[in-house]
């Protein structure tokens, strides 16, 4: 590989991405792709340039990118939340870091190296990029110390400004805390591991527990269902008033009455249907009827349970609450939006399988991936390449040009496609560990993801080589680099295009993340070794910066946030790059016979691990559970003000375990039962049900068994009707 | 080595253990080592049989074995605790599973290997010791199956066993819990990390801290001061009252007055000396003097704070305080007898690059220990043997027996004496790392004897041979076995005779529990590819079955206890030997070209580990923490007694920071303190301590200020009178 070449493709990559830029500021002022372009701002603004043209919406500008970088970072908590502004926080830090490294390297470091031997230079776009590596050097040299201070410089810089970040994200994470309006979540505990009593009801299970061990503090409970039956027929019902709704009311209005059955799904307190759809209203009193609770004992599995006051919520979150820790887990609840439902009803027996299954699958899959990362390893080189793809030989030898190009970006596409595989795959292994939230979901995505990127194109590229190739491996990764350069960016068009543009998506950070994570790392290993990298480095992360600031400001939608819980992984992979980068740069220094660097480099691995362990004793703990301090005083400060029981009011409404059904308007439903239904059931229990005694101790109500036979009963009621009404059948009965 | 040479190992150890038994069975009935013999029971017996002399004693006898024996497990809980308990678990597992191992391999395993290839086969005793090993079974052989079920069948029985003692110890850890009377340490929580404040005391500060944020179950609290300054001068003190005690009470005891400083040291509220060794009763009052506080600042690093009922305790102790983590550190108190005083007062700051420091310490030691292993490791050839130590040759040559038994006992006995300096440099490793309790710092000794034992007896044992002597190696620890089957019993004899016979020394759990642990492990790593050494390891579990259980009786006093922590390093330990003995085996079964047995072996290595996890699910947390619910209900059922109240009086004497000088009888050093005390100090505050207002707050009794500057004056002021005495001035001066 020579300088002309690493000039071609970081020429193909600039031209690309003055390209798309373009692109971009004119796409985006289309008004069919506002839509794309603005999603999380549409449902504020009006597409007011619909319909007119405007010669100024096919010239590029740059206002965007002065929007961008001008926007605060207040504005990106409002508009984002934490996540975005620890996404945007790494950015900084690498800016920052890779700033310092760029003019360290290239100013001291590539002269050196440049220089290293005393050899005829020839043209420096003919030399070979060998030449402004570390492998340059003479053996011995006395101008090895010089690497070995700009290590330390740049080890010592970056641990200072990750302590600044983490102190700064910490500190925001608790502002975050405090200073919102109160979260349900706050006062919610997820408990799961109910034991199965054979006598009480699971409802009553949990609050016999609750009222025993922490009467104090204890407000309310819900009890979560199985999703699959549930489900199902809720979809069912969903899908039957879709088809229902084509008729008109008037066809079906005359003499018909409310069907009578309440809907203990989500706690809804009501006696008809309706009250599903438009409030999740908490149950008033415990139903009498035991005999229609027999599917409890197979379904209840979680509860969310409801305390006074936060610091109460916490308590019950943090402590082993009974001898034996699989029974009654009790943890924090996510926000109600958060909420990975269809996890919730997973037994708490069944997680740790899980979680090792996936482990498992996830360690398989990395090992599979190393068969395309091989063969990409191979195309890299040019006369393997000729060997596998016969047809290029004919258009490799005629150009030179050619040859630069298929080298330096052939392979990197190829990876490309197969990346594209890994994030879906890692989001796969995710949702079967069984998280309960959406955001969980994604951080642990994240997680894998970053595993499997570092390994994968990191190690096992560096591994599957042979010997010799591995520095070259080493002063080229720009082949993904370049390509990331481009396809970052064409992905947001070509594939924002062609998804559903009423959906918003959120922001994709598990596989952002560990992409710019990934940089991170090839920036530190390569700094002080091959420093010509660090420019191009340099140019992505502040591309990246402006670009995703952004889409995460005008394209993504916020629905679910980790509160900032990325930026300790981010700090890990940083501190593992330093640390890999020590030990390569040990390696090397003792291949070049200079025991001084190489000496020296042994306090600078122990020094950065003491700095790790010191963030993960002094900081990390923050992300893991909240201060004591700050939940009583925001307790108190609620107590004071009076605004608790509004908060405690708020509860009952908060979780809602069906919530696709509120988009159904089903008091159309009402309307339809009629005596039909009344009939079938009223000699079951409907007397029980509709009469709720409102004197009842509202706080403790609970929700009370599912009567989803019932529910199934009234869903093929309403599909019945449906059918008689297609049938015309309808207008000659009830006239 | 052939079987031979093995018999004539197994010879003379078993000689030297019956010779040692029958000696034990002498030694412990002579009544002058009645206190090293019976050193727990000594305080509640009389020494019935000094001087009288009984032929009876001369004549060996086995009733201790029976009654070592016959002794049940609550009789062991009582004497001895609930880790001597979990210690003898861990030896009935072994017993329990090697015994199936032995009756398997020895019947199944053993004639496999012994027929394993078309040989003409000596008479037994000549036969080399590799003939009984799997290396003498045929590459492909279609035996090896029943290596591989074998290994199966003793995974799992380990497992089921393993997890039926896992559940038997955690219930009797709750059980002790439950059924204990009431431990001040369950309402205590050590608070560590106490910010400095600039106007406040730092008593003020946690009582502050703990009213604002804890107030509904906040008892009182005790500061723990800087042990350096004041330990020194109670040790003064407590010289120069022995010095001092010689003296007869008449010659000093005209006209002497009482010394009128109050001890606040550990919160006595006397108004004399007197009273700190007596009893440690709160101090009734908060001192208003702030000049004496000038030393708080920076002595107060730690306090103890007492709650109203365990679970806030508990809660205390589980949750984050503040918004910084390295502040407010709350942990549940050790028990009384349990703290180590003088680690309480390390800045909590300091703890993690102290354990990170001595982690590194640890490690370098592991290698530099490698020295005389590898030398050992030579020793164990016959050739390496006779060039080093070339005087042996002459008596090598000469006679056979001789080489057996240099060779099979040599170097164990010297790598005997290395290992002797483990424990110390562990303890003293563990000491630095500032635990704050003793049975934390014996527990952690225990896990770095433990690692390593493992590492540098086994690995680099192993490592540091060729890999030709490797399976020589793996096939003959019992090197290690055959001596320390005699030296762990003579240790007992050699070394506690030689000790302090008024000291009632503690188990050393943090040398036997490793020393079982690396018998298990080889055991289990043997067991299926070199059977030969089971029967010689079930003699020695049996053994020390009876052994430790009559030393656990009637030698060692319990002074503290872990509540069982041991087991889950054992547990682990267990898990690591089998899944190192299915790695190791699916080695074999490889170079066996057994593709069957090695494809076998990968599914039971993942249920193995499986299982691991399950029991860290399971049965862990439970080791970490206490269930809230069990503490709950004896909150209540205290509250319910009404002895509640008495507990509560009870903790202000519970802890007790110098309680060196309880066995000091003070009141003598009244008598002397004299006129010349009182006029030193009682122009400067005197008049201000010895005003307590019994009308003061008991609820929040606070350790106000250390005077210790008094203290030293009157420690000086004594051994100037014993000076005085000694050149018989006082009687002048007093005349």
């Amino acid at each position: 590989m020579k300088i002309s070449a690493l000039l071609t493709s970081a020429g193909i990559n600039i031209g690309l991405c003055v390209l798309f830029l373009s692109l971009y500021s004119v796409l985006r002022k289309q008004p069919a792709n506002v839509r794309v372009y603005f999603g999380r701002r549409i449902a504020e603004e009006h597409d007011r340039l619909r319909g007119a043209f405007i010669l100024e919406r096919f010239v590029p500008s740059t206002g965007w990118i002065v929007k961008a970088l001008q926007c605060t970072e207040e504005e990106i908590l409002a508009a984002a939340g934490l996540d975005a502004v620890a996404f945007n926080r790494i950015l900084v830090f690498s800016i920052r870091i890779f700033t310092l490294a760029a003019l360290l390297c290239v100013f001291g470091i590539l002269p050196l190296n440049y220089f290293g031997q005393d050899i005829h230079h020839v043209r420096i776009p003919s030399e070979s990029l060998d030449i402004f590596t570390i492998g340059n050097v003479e053996v011995k040299s006395r101008w090895l110390w010089v690497h070995c201070v700009t290590l330390y410089i740049i080890s010592g810089v970056a641990c200072i400004l990750l302590y600044i970040e983490y102190k700064h994200i910490a500190r925001l994470r608790l502002l975050h805390l405090t200073s919102a309006t109160p979260k349900p979540s706050h006062f919610t505990v997820l408990v799961r591991g109910i034991p199965k009593a054979d006598k009480e009801s699971c409802s009553d299970v949990v609050d016999g527990f609750f009222t025993k061990y922490h009467s104090s503090s204890y407000l309310f409970h819900q009890v979560v269902y199985k999703a699959g039956k549930v489900q199902k027929i809720m979809t069912g019902a969903k899908k039957a008033y879709k088809k229902f709704k084509h008729f008109t009311d008037e066809t079906v209005d005359q003499g018909c009455r409310t069907i009578t059955y309440r809907c203990c799904l989500c706690g809804a307190s009501s006696n008809s249907f309706k009250l599903l759809n438009t409030e999740c209203e908490q149950n008033r009193g415990k139903a009498d009827n035991k005999s229609i609770l027999d599917l409890d004992d197979e379904e209840c599995t979680a509860a969310f349970v409801f305390f006074k006051t936060r610091y109460a919520a916490l308590v019950a979150s943090e402590i082993l609450q009974t001898s034996n820790p699989m029974k009654w887990v009790a943890n924090l609840a996510p926000e109600p939006e958060d909420v990975y439902w269809s996890n919730l009803w997973l037994p708490y027996k069944q997680l740790w399988a899980r979680r090792i299954a996936t482990l498992l699958g996830s360690i398989c899959f990395m090992f599979i991936f190393l068969i395309p990362v091989t063969f990409i390893q191979g195309l890299s080189q040019l006369e393997q390449l000729q060997q596998r793809l016969p047809f290029l030989r004919g258009i490799l030898k005629k150009k030179y040009y050619m040859t630069q190009l298929v080298t330096g970006y052939l392979p990197s596409v190829i990876l490309q496609i197969f990346l594209y595989t890994v994030a879906p795959i890692m989001m796969l292994f995710s949702t079967l560990e069984g998280p309960t939230s959406h955001s969980e979901r994604k951080r642990s995505a994240c997680c894998k993801v970053l595993i499997f990127t570092v390994w994968n194109i990191f190690f096992a590229n560096v591994l599957s080589g042979t010997v010799i190739s591995q520095l070259n491996v080493l002063s080229s990764p720009r082949t993904y680099l370049s390509s990331l350069l481009k396809l970052y960016l064409d992905r947001k068009y070509v594939l924002r295009m062609r998804e559903d543009t009423e959906f918003v998506p959120s922001f994709p950070y598990h596989t952002e993340v560990p992409k710019v994570l990934l940089f991170g790392l090839l920036g530190f290993t390569l700094s002080v070794l091959a420093p010509l990298i660090l420019p191009f480095l340099l140019v992505y992360f502040c591309l990246g910066y402006v670009v995703y600031r952004n889409q995460l400001l005008n394209v993504y939608r916020t629905r679910y946030d980790t509160g900032g819980l990325y930026w300790p992984i981010a700090c890990s992979t940083v501190i593992f790059s330093l640390v890999l980068t020590q030990i390569i740069c040990l390696g090397v220094f003792g291949l070049k016979e200079s025991p001084v660097a190489a000496g020296f480099t042994i306090p600078l691995i122990i020094l950065t691990l003491l700095f790790n362990q010191y963030c993960r004793n002094r900081l990390l703990p923050l992300f893991k559970t909240f201060p004591a301090q700050d939940l009583i005083d925001m307790d108190r400060e609620d107590e004071r003000s009076g605004r608790i029981d509004e908060i405690h009011h708020g509860l009952h409404s908060a979780y809602c375990q069906f919530p696709d059904t509120v988009d159904v308007p089903l008091e159309k439903i009402e309307i339809v039962g009629g005596d039909e239904e009344q009939g079938s059931t009223s000699g079951e229990s409907s007397g029980k049900e509709t009469c709720e005694d409102p004197k009842k101790d509202l706080s403790h109500p609970t929700l009370k068994g599912l009567p989803v036979n019932r529910l199934r009963h009234a869903v093929r009621s309403v599909t019945f009707l449906i059918r008689l009404q297609k049938r015309g059948l309808s207008e000659q009965k009830i006239g």
